[in-house]
């Protein structure tokens, strides 16, 4: 079969690789229709991931029709249309028990890292049962591949952990892809001010149709001013951390209000100054959140009621012959205007 | 009326100063039977607190009687025995209403700062009505001194933001009277284990006795990678920050387990380190807080109980005419084996 | 002034009384611009509040102008534009402490029952820096009287004892203006179905302009079935009563889901019977709440950011002087297609 | 083997049966070392649970050591000391995947049930890797077995249902061996007051040995009246009824505060009456809750800490030859004094 494979810091190639098998009988082999990029291919590919090694198939995101499955998958088999949740679940460690399936004892966050990933025709998936998701009849699945990594972590490492309620006041920091997925399932939660933040004025255009009350250009203004003009002098009470350096997560600092949360959702690479001798006494809670996908049943619900639309996020399309070409087209957003792009084996 | 009176910097002394009146409707003037000196206290007088003036009474803590009131007041009146909080919350503001009485618009931290405070004969409370808890009869007024602040301060910004939870594992870093605070209301929640953190070893053994289940001695033990061991690998569910300066909060933040909480107690002076690239996925909370003192009537409750003993802490007791000596005492508490010190006017 | 006053069961009359007058330091005096008429007055004019005495003055909901303050009020004076919460709090006792100013020690629900009420030209409000709440520049005051009570009823009652949250599945049991109310503000928590459940067709009509996703009028339909056949036979997260019958709070629990709410909004004259040889094993809550108005200052948020148009439970508008008329057009509902009518005196 | 068959209403022996065998990969066959009898399996003897049939071996409690196991049991391999759960979760479903287990697609309370259980020589565990638990070496076997059913279920059904806090006031209706087992664990939360119902003295006593503060013998006391008056007028914040009548939780919602909790944790077979016609405005919250089983591990903790003693609710020991024996001292519990009979294959 086709696949993308990493070859080290700044190599990869369309190769041709064996087909995957079933290996526990946990195990479920997906046909792949639909795959995507994530950012974080991105970092691998710049040498960021150690976990990554060369050889390695990418891709932790996928729709697909499941062609066999191992002795213990009880909820799937042959025919079946599927989301592929971008982190493997056991569903049985005290991890998992606890809805922390970031951290699973035998799983997390592996596919395209420490495994074989989607951006191939086939890929085998571990513990199917739990980590994957039936597909409604008619469903969109380029919609729903949306729903494999990027809505997921918008909305629990930003929408639940910054506590987003109604006639809450909220930033986003970053109005890339993951900070637009948080910005849609935000309002979920009918807030009352969304203030997308960003250095590109095209994604604060898109944040704008997207839903974002204020936007404002970090290049050109001074947002932390700008952000308390608009609070009343109070800052917001969720500031999202969408972008993963430290100069974002110490403005996120900056503008929270007295008993507000700071929502990391960013990857970073780098410490940050926190501040405690102006945040002691502030009330305030900082959280972080490799994201755990307990959220999907949530959004399959919401998205098939149409409270969510995913597709929007869907900028460009390729067959899998051209997934360099894609990678250089999501690699350049800022010229391409390129938010998600859709892979199809 | 003699009170303790700062005169700047280093200095302070014992001053006849005129009795306080009523001033606002909802004022009450409490004749003070006891009082006692805050860790904040000394800051104060290091010249730490800006917002505390040369001439000001200091003192945030006390019991007393209800010696007049304001003609808005209706639940106390002269002769009544109340407990005063170092919190002043007008009970109508924003914050107020949301619970974070340290917000008040109109109160806050304010006595023995910007208004004049506890240590001395007599007080002016604003908003008695919401700042003053009545003490049932009977009551060990030395031991619900301890109530004013730094038991909510313990189990408000330690164990509430830290989610102690039966079972669960906790670390204090620093044992003063604020740590012991924390360890004796952790205790309301039953965790497994709780880990006392500190370089003196007769706080240490204080600990033990007031329930820590390990002690460990940061000048000699390498700490993190013994809490490591202590808890299977995996970190503490809850590292409580009770020194206030970076190295502790670092300590904490490097101790934590996947799903963890940060509690920060201590008051700070500077920066600390934020190791991002590590927390990222870890999927902690990081808090602060100015204590609230919204569980008082809670604290009240299980001191009557005697669920909860507050006389442990007080170690040194002495008359108002010796408060220098008290000062003395406290501010060399590692030599003095001093933890909270009783005043009497 | 004019006054709409209770004389005993069936009898009321539109009456000049005595302005009313400071009483307390706390209270303020309100001139009432708008007001309206709600489900529970009728109660009292059948007789079924036994509290409501001869001679009160009916109404618990309005905006108004302040008139003139007693000293204690520092959040309001003469010429502010106020909502008039149905429940007075008084800030400083136990359950207002806690946020169930419903219970408050010297307030709860007083106005139009044990003190006189809104349906006049004036009215005195206790405690009214915690019992009003300011109205924005340009605030729609028709708008706003529904603020006083039926949202944010509708609300606490049934959306946050609820838990509604994305994605769930929610059947509310009467359409009239506090179902409607439920309805509306649900909304807030993005539900992927809300099964709106009611005898009158036209009412249901309006349940689904107002944004249901299904109707059922339980004359025709067999509810509990259909229910179940909507949500693939599991029942529903939250059925909300909102009639005050044992037959539809019955069904409800009938309908909902393990592991949901029943919350309970209506009024209710007589018992229930609660089938626990069902029931104890289907992990199930139940819920009653006398409204506390702790969500007003968010209600309006939302109002200000075109979140919530509570001007369209507004049906009718009268003045003062044909208040009676108001309450015959209110009470014949069904015919008038009455759901909220507007007061002005 | 040996096992207690049912043979139909008010039939039972200790028959010759078959060992049970592996059927599916997730199952293992474990060998009971200790079990006991719970109220539910007298509940099964008179008739009263359709869904177990004649020839079903009885029980849902135990420990024992694994004999064999399927080949996707990943956590348990032979020779394994494992805690079995009354509950079977399959981990995977969606009622698992919100942690309610007792809702288990396939599983929930099965053993004993629709499929044979651990008052035998061997079982057969569906589900094993999320079914058992492991025993941590040198663990009190007889103490655990409290685990399996009695302490998980006084725990979620009673304490975390009722909301048991620090400082709060409970009261227990019910002193048998669950409501003992509420009790125990309703200490982990430090309430300043349990109250203790029941109609047999000896059980009142042991009540008071295991830390009630108060106890009432509904026999002699106005019970209601009395526990107004031990709270001040108010009522309990948790009512916790775990008898099983309609009388017991009648009672309850006589007795619970405004805004507190009744907490059904008792088996019914019949309705009670639900005065809504009081209750609609106290605010209050009635659960229901078929155990879940997810606070295993947690108890696990407690017990390795010496925070709760299993073992004080051990009273009677019988081997497997005698387990008729066991069944009558457990059934003629007033004169016996049996709490829990442990039964030893």
């Amino acid at each position: 079969m086709k696949a993308l494979v990493y070859h080290g810091p700044g190599q990869k190639s369309l190769d041709e690789r064996p087909m995957p098998a079933v290996q526990a009988p946990g195990d479920a082999i997906v046909r792949i229709t639909n795959t995507t990029i994530c950012g974080t291919d991105l970092h691998i590919l710049k040498g960021d991931v150690p976990t990554c090694e060369p050889g390695r198939v990418l891709g932790h995101e996928g729709v697909g029709i499941v062609e066999s499955v191992g002795d213990a998958v009880s909820r799937f088999g042959p025919g079946d249309h599927v989301l592929i949740s971008c982190i493997t679940s056991c569903a049985r460690c005290d991890y998992c028990r606890r809805g922390m399936y970031s951290h699973c004892a035998d799983g997390g966050w592996i596919l395209g890292n420490v495994i074989d990933g989607t951006q191939a025709e086939f890929v085998r998936i571990p513990h199917a049962d739990s980590s994957l998701h039936a597909i409604p009849a008619g469903g969109d699945e380029e919609a729903l591949v949306m729903l494999s990594d990027i809505l997921p972590t918008g909305f629990e490492c930003g929408v639940l952990n910054g506590k987003i309620a109604p006639g809450s006041t909220v930033a986003i920091v970053g109005a890339g892809p993951i900070g637009l997925a948080t910005l849609l399932t935000a309002q979920f939660y009918s807030p009352s001010r969304i203030i997308m933040i960003d250095l590109d004025d095209n994604r604060l255009a898109v944040a704008r149709k997207f839903g974002a009350t204020d936007t404002l250009n970090s290049a050109q203004d001074d947002v932390a001013n700008k952000v308390m003009s608009l609070t009343e002098g109070r800052g917001v009470d969720a500031a999202i951390e969408a972008v993963g350096i430290a100069a974002t997560f110490e403005l996120c600092a900056q503008i929270v209000a007295p008993g507000g949360v700071v929502a990391n959702v960013g990857v970073h690479g780098a410490k940050a100054d926190l501040h405690l001798e102006q945040l002691w006494s502030r009330n305030i809670t900082i959280t972080t959140r490799l994201v755990d996908t307990v959220s999907t049943p949530m959004l399959l619900k919401t998205v098939a009621a149409e409270r969510l639309r995913p597709e929007q996020l869907v900028t460009h399309r390729f067959d899998l012959a051209h997934i360099i070409d894609a990678y250089d087209t999501f690699s350049r957003a800022a010229e391409s205007q390129a938010l998600k792009v859709i892979i199809k084996p």
